[in-house]
């Protein structure tokens, strides 16, 4: 955790403008401060930037002006603006540190950044720099670090305040006031009551705290607040009930019901930020793992997968307009008018694929709901296919001076309407309960449902019509 | 705010799956028990209910049960869950509920709560509702409604503790012991410190008040932290400032710097997952307004206008096609590759083109790294366009058995995912530059680009290549 609670004098006045965005010309300074090896004139611009600025900075210099301003900064750098920069900039920084700024940088953090670094590190490099650290912080950090990637016990704080049942709000109180300061977390809210077996029993906020009478026991004025987390639980969903129950923290508990950390919303702020990037990149084929500060090679590579896919839909779909080779030929009008139907269909699933998805991803649709939803898409679907069905006919049949196209046209829109909101609803649901991301998924299924449709049975319709076969 | 700190004994566990979703069952039971009037069973099921989850349940029922189960809880309905269902929901249960229970449900609620009920109302009747509450709350309400709907202002909850800079600690925790626990906030964090004309000096977190000596002065232990918002800010700018700095709270002030009210983390959560889906279902081409409880003929009619617009540009693309109907005639094969080309184009456009408006509303992006990503973008649609103009060459030439349309295809897809790639950074960029949001009105203008591109590429080249004129 680190809450900001930092004076800025200058930080954010100069490095953004008024809209939040970086000014260019203070990433040219920084960079002629740094080029030109000025200590003093790059910790005039740097030194008193917020961490999450700082890290914004280095996102936008190149890979020598960044080791230059670290090396330049020498300890006044605050390493936890690593943490708030993407992964692939932090192995681009981290690859070429020496082991003992690493270690001194890790000491200095807070658990959860420190693990966000050691993360990053190849795991030859993680072991030597926990290697030179005092014991107690390695036993500390290599007991997050063995937790899975994306679970809460990876996620969480460790440092934090457990008092005993029977202690008094007053009792409580002096602790703090006696306790050397660098031994209580930077920041917290509350205070944890466990047995003596650490087990968690409740939580009392520090508002509770003052508002107590001094002599009222601990286990009078807490929370049993049943909401926890267990250290194996994934941290989406950990997202989602901070979410649902507008929670600011969550204890963690083991398997035996001990409490080993917490959780507090601003960790939980950015994996909410980073699953809708995700959820976004995701319905866009875009790989969620893709970065701005990835190079065209790496962006390429990316991106070649899942153009595949749809390389691979989009000859099917032609393998369809192949079948009617012969009708076009004789009427080349069809040729013109296929894609729009194939387009349209394309897009109307689109919208509704675009909901399902959101919907199954905030949890707003399941089972109880599904058939409902499923109705109001086709009965949509039905509405909208019968207005574009209408409006196409009729500017289709003007455009080629030819009254029959009205009904085939109007016909096959509504005909790919409703199989693209069957196909909308169907497809991502049963991806959900397959266990597929539907985000990732769904558009390639969804579009190619449309075309093959959107072609098929406005060539068919249209060959019926003209006796084209 | 409503962080949850109450017990909930069954809510959860009864309500929601192991996967946190609704269990069918029990919503059945509340509607069998609201359906036959029982309000025993009702308040047995639903009494304990969490409000996000009530909220949820609401979502799932229809309007009549909706009623029914509030009539049947009289007094121990929590109108808290109205705050966490969709606009169209609200607007469904409040329409038909007397003024004198909207009234007793507002005096219950904290600030912020009572004004996302209050601007849900019909301005006749929201009149109404104020004027039957006591004068002072009808003031501090009323001033939030004058502010814009999108406003800081509007969020933030006006109950917050402010002390004078000359209080000491001891001072300030004497007061929380001997105040009126209903004239406190339900829950806070800290306390602001404010000169004699209110005008904000600093805050003081519970956890520095907590440690701090109990004859210090409160200017001595706050920060004078300079992160605050202006009332009139939007709660874009709000969300952004949260996130980035990770704060969990920021006090507002108005023109004059004077402290006129607090926004918490929880709140603003609500409004980042909102950004996040109102963004997803821009880029989907779905009006950010629909909800899932939406009927279908409001969901038909909301889809229908960029259907429509859509469909304007897939007659712009196939009056592109038509340009070449003596082309297609002489050789069918040229309509059946053409989609296949502008499809590839739109895709590969589509995934620049999420990457880019992404990092727009992260503000990731800007002008200092705008170019940098315009030739990354450039060089890997250039890489992934020979890759696939080579894989379409060799498969459409085998296909038709036609060497000739392996330079033909591979020229064609290479030009056109060019030119998604600069469609796909240009356009959006532009769209911001005007103010007009990308998310919404990109992928048209994109996916036109393709279209338009892949077909008339792809049929020139062809025309020329096999002598087509």
């Amino acid at each position: 955790m680190d809450l900001d609670r930092e004076e800025v004098e200058t930080g954010p006045e100069v490095f953004r403008d008024e809209d939040g965005k970086p000014r260019p010309l203070f990433v040219e300074s920084v960079t002629e401060a740094v080029a030109s090896g000025d200590a003093a004139a790059t910790y005039a611009l740097v030194g008193s930037l917020h961490e999450a600025d700082l890290g914004a900075l280095l996102e936008l210099l190149d890979h020598d002006a960044r080791h230059q301003l670290i090396a330049l900064m020498g300890a006044d750098f605050d390493f936890t603006a690593l943490t708030e920069v993407g992964e692939t900039t932090r192995e681009d920084i981290l690859e070429d540190l020496p082991v003992e700024t690493l270690a001194e940088a890790v000491r200095d953090l807070e658990s959860d950044d420190a693990v966000a670094i050691l993360e990053t590190l190849e795991p030859d490099e993680q072991a030597e720099v926990l290697d030179a650290l005092p014991a107690h912080e390695r036993v500390l950090l290599s007991r997050s670090l063995n937790y899975p990637e994306d679970s809460a016990g990876r996620l969480m704080q460790t440092s934090l305040i457990a008092v005993p049942p029977f202690w008094t709000a007053g009792q409580v109180l002096d602790f703090f006031r006696e306790t050397d300061p660098d031994l209580l977390p930077d920041n917290f809210f509350e205070v944890f009551v466990v047995d003596s077996g650490y087990r968690f029993l409740g939580t009392v906020f520090l508002d509770a705290l003052v508002r107590a009478r001094p002599d009222r026991r601990v286990d009078q004025i807490m929370q049993e607040d049943r909401r926890r987390l267990n250290d194996m639980d994934d941290r989406a969903e950990a997202a989602r009930m901070f979410e649902r129950y507008n929670l600011v923290s969550v204890p963690v508990v083991d398997e035996a019901e001990r409490l080993v950390g917490v959780i507090m919303i601003d960790d939980i702020v950015d994996v909410m930020q980073e699953a809708a990037s995700e959820e976004i990149k995701a319905l866009g084929g875009v790989n969620p793992e893709e970065e701005l500060s990835d190079n065209f090679w790496m962006t390429a590579r990316s991106r070649f997968w899942w153009l595949l896919v749809n390389l691979a839909t989009a000859f099917l779909a032609s393998s369809v307009l192949r079948l009617f080779e012969n009708q076009i030929e004789k009427m080349v009008a069809l040729a013109v008018l296929a894609p729009i139907v194939a387009s349209q269909g394309g897009n109307s699933a689109t919208q509704t694929m675009t909901v399902i998805v959101r919907a199954l991803a905030t949890q707003e649709l399941s089972r109880t709901n599904a058939v409902r939803v499923i109705f109001r898409e086709a009965a949509a679907g039905a509405v909208n296919g019968a207005a574009f069905g209408l409006i196409t006919g009729v500017v289709a049949s003007n455009w080629f001076q030819n009254v029959g196209i009205a009904p085939v046209m109007a016909l096959a829109m509504l005909t790919n309407l409703l199989a693209g909101a069957f196909g909308g609803v169907l497809i991502p649901l049963t991806l959900e309960r397959f266990k597929v991301d539907p985000a990732v998924s769904a558009s390639a299924f969804v579009t190619t449902v449309t075309d093959v449709i959107g072609y098929g049975a406005f060539l068919s319709i249209a060959t019926i019509w003209f006796h084209l076969s």
